[in-house]
């Protein structure tokens, strides 16, 4: 019970969803829908997100979680003999408990820096494929997967994207974006990609729901020809098509009619900016410089109890010397009153 | 728009949740909770569900679906060399783009009667394959699958699931049981067949919420302990286990704290009988005899047309000589003045 | 010791290799090659192979054993919705351990008419794939597998040949071929099927070394563009490219270079036509009408047994009424004195 | 033609197989066997290798390859959410096109020393596991994979094979050893780890006969009973189970009767120290110090050309700053006499 009294800094799933999608679940709940996605506020959650597509010609389907749409979306993409070039802190690598070589490919993990993946090392390993003598006894590097933002809450800029984009181009590579958390990295202090830029970037992308203001759900944008084929077979075969699909189309039809999406994920932002910037005025150390809804601090173990008191966060790593790296994580539910407790006692750190 | 009006008995997932599930989305809207399922509602939920299982020593986990369900219970059971024993209308044979061989294993088809196994099919199966002398030529069939109740509505009988049991017993076989509707068919007309004896005759069963009054969800229960061991593992892996895990469990502690789920199925199954004796009444063949939610009726062209013009059903086969089999289906949320109406309609036909 | 003696027809793979394989390993025995078949027999082999074939434009890979070479061709072929079909007595399906599912991949099967699959089966499934209404609950049949000859040793006709292959056509299906027993089945008795027909039906159909006078090895050929793509890849990652992989260039080369291949397969047939002569003429039911190097006769157990002293020859199912199934099997090997005491035993049964 | 008088120092598979060995298929290619591996020679090649295993209770199986051999026992041993441990420089990892992953493995990469994976790091990446909160999220390691000698030719002293068994029994981890080469490591320069060191140290391992002096084949000796349980159906179901299996055991019983195995395995590496210290007298650095029949070299783009005019060897990498590094590897049929004209070569470079 006393958990409850605390405040959670810890993720950014661990409420609900906004209120205008419980409000839309409560005005539909009488009504008769169609199965499997094939119903009118899926079509209408499309029409919706397609507005911020910049008219890309694209398929858009609705999974239940990012885990899911991952691995879905690789074992719809590749054949047996590809394999998926990744940062060594990607999701599927380290969070996804191998999902994704449950379905048989291989990852090729690049070293990160600020836990992006670099254009040249995407090419690096291509070109290793390209002039290798014995491909046949290597996997092909097929898929290159960067999530945005990044495991650290940084940001590529868009000359990073380009970049990456340039590279797939050059060697035949699908550029997949993992967008759990899109709506954060959209609304980066700064930053100035938006999702027109990511479509047309990526060969495919999710933006992610049950982070950004949903109770559950993600929309997977795919742009690429090959792969929208038979898409909807891959869903079903790994139950990753919801029998009340419009349950999903519902959420995101409520969240990009109105820009709800983005406003609600550029607040979590702003908050988090202040407590990015009570640990700087504080003299701690940020492990990562990043714009978005998560930051990490440095902290030492009593800096660590001393917030533990009051508030929930995540544990990330010992870093050795006494330190540790922990995350504090805003979201579309944080509350600017629980932001500004939390800004006040860092500052007495 | 005309559809709206057309009034639905084509399946059980026409509608999102029965109120009493709305009501706990909303009271809990604005709770912050752990996250993946380990939160205090899904141990509630679990406890809930537990107290209908007659004792015995169980893991309960909650996942999103049916098909994700089946699959990540198969994937998790058996070893690559090993199969599945099912009948011939099973929904993993006909009905989930192979799931179940996507994790690589085989199914034994064997031919239904009434929709159901029949414990001496799985005998002589398992029989074959003690005797074999080439059992490394050949899998080895290690899981029963049978649904409760049947895709044609059917039940089995406490003495069938005695016999399915002692079987798998004699040949060291995993009985599992897809309860995507198993509300309706401990419901069913006559039948006498408890949540208590699927828990004691099953090493496995789920409980569909999707089909019995959730908005999504199914409640696995694991028994036998070779099951349970890092089951969640499973889940992760499969894309089975969603971030805010305690919208299952609180919908499950929702149908199962008061026994909604039984009150709610069981009058689905008290529409349904009046279907039936409709079409009986009317001299129209039943597909199958089913005491369940679901009415598999034989209809002329005509009389196909003649319904479809006010009611949504689903289209199964062309039976051969004019006739056609539909299916008629009730659920939680099927309004008695609807059923009033049709089964009026169908006293014209 | 004492099975020595005995007279062997339970296989057509009981003896090392045909004498001019044996001194072609001698010949080249202290000779230097390149690894993994880029060398000059397996390009001699593909060479020689490819004067059978009519010209066709084709890849051949030569693999180890035919198990391997179907689920290889198999997982090369289909993504992962995309399903087989097959007959119920395929090998694939009952003596590959579950080979093809381990891949991911269904098999829809189909009943067999004296051991064969008709165009018609075909198209039915087909034709229900592609007018089903929820194809993304379905698999898509995509590769239909025959044997020639089949497993009860009888051959299609060029005409069943035509029909399977216009069906494929029709349906966009490949159509692949096991002829783990090829050169049995070109030489069927009173048959017209050349390899020439067969490299022009098939997208992909294997040539069997094993069974046909080889210590070992399958000469793959892919017709198919399609099946072409990255093959050697799909080779290794299934440990099917031979380290050594001249000696299966080698093989090959020897038995194609002067057409050994079908007059030692020729022989075998001539041999068993002797052998079902005799069961004929004896008054012994022959469970199929084959014309190939197996003869499946239906015996009496004191028959059986008295065979059973003298000869060894494999056991296939027990047909009720005192009445069982047996093979026997002539093979590139089998002694004409052998077959003459056989045929002599057999008149007095 | 050209290259038939260039001497070839690439590999250790570029000839046939030892002369007693085409010598004992002469002898036996008229007899008859029973299929599958189930025959006479195979029992007896078990029971040769047996006497140099120092008396533990093992069940060995001859396979074709080593490829197949590593993924097939790797898809025996571990169950989808289970993980392997190797080197970056592990032949699973970086040569064998994904075929683990293909299974459903991810590998765990560590960072190697001389082409050796180190216990402490073992130590370390289990360690994360068993203290880690978010077990289902990631895999669980299993199974550590290690090639003796390594891919640098290095091979493991007992103290170190003595670590890593500690460190696999404090977490209950899997030792499997890829002996693909083992001849060479066994005779080593100056090593003493004998067979019985490796059957004591390993759950499972391989000794490789296609690189050995066998025409092709591997034995894979299983201790732990885990690891032996329905063995020869993974095999069946991997294509890893040769028809005339008789082949493989009697290549085994030639090798190990007598020794043979052990001493030509010792005279390569004989050679390939001569090869060794011919570089070491001429000042060219060897990449690594290894005392088996693989010696890298770091050329000059100028020694090297030299050196091709007469010689086949195998480039590996650049190196930057205008040198590379090259493998010239002894085999057991290895020629005194080229080794000879080698070392003079070397020499006057």
């Amino acid at each position: 019970m006393l958990q409850r009294l605390m405040i959670r800094f810890n993720n950014d799933y661990n409420k609900g969803a906004c209120p205008e999608i419980l409000d839309a679940f409560s005005r539909t709940n009488t009504e008769n829908y169609g199965g499997y996605g094939l119903d009118e506020w899926c079509e209408k959650g499309c029409q919706e997100i397609k507005k911020y597509l910049g008219g890309i010609d694209s398929d858009i389907h609705f999974l239940t979680g990012g885990t899911q749409t991952n691995y879905t979306l690789i074992a719809a993409a590749l054949r047996p003999f590809q394999s998926v070039i990744s940062a060594d802190c990607a999701h599927i690598h380290g969070h996804e408990t191998g999902a994704v070589e449950n379905t048989g490919h291989k990852i090729l993990i690049q070293k990160s820096t600020s836990g992006k993946l670099s254009a040249s090392s995407v090419a690096k390993e291509a070109q290793t494929y390209k002039l290798s003598g014995i491909k046949e006894h290597i996997t092909q590097p097929k898929l290159v997967f960067i999530s945005f933002p990044s495991e650290l809450g940084t940001v590529y800029s868009k000359s990073e994207l380009e970049d990456l984009r340039r590279v797939c181009d050059e060697y035949g590579l699908y550029l997949y974006i993992d967008g759990a958390r899109l709506g954060y990295g959209l609304g980066a202090e700064g930053g100035n990609v938006t999702m027109e830029d990511i479509a047309r970037y990526a060969d495919a992308f999710y933006i992610g729901g049950t982070k950004c203001g949903a109770f559950f759900g993600e929309a997977l944008v795919l742009k690429n020809p090959e792969l929208k084929m038979n898409f909807r077979s891959y869903m079903k075969q790994n139950g990753a098509m919801l029998a009340k699909g419009w349950l999903l189309g519902l959420q995101f039809y409520t969240l990009f009619k109105d820009g709800l999406y983005f406003s609600i994920t550029r607040n979590a932002v702003i908050q988090a900016m202040k407590i990015k910037e009570a640990f700087k005025a504080r003299g701690i150390t940020l492990y990562a410089e990043s714009p978005t809804n998560q930051q990490f601090a440095v902290l030492t173990k009593s800096r660590m109890d001393k917030l533990s008191e009051k508030y929930i966060f995540e544990y990330e790593s010992d870093l050795g010397e006494g330190l540790h790296c922990v995350r504090f994580c805003t979201s579309w539910s944080t509350d600017a009153g629980d932001v500004d407790s939390l800004v006040k006692d860092i500052s007495t750190l």
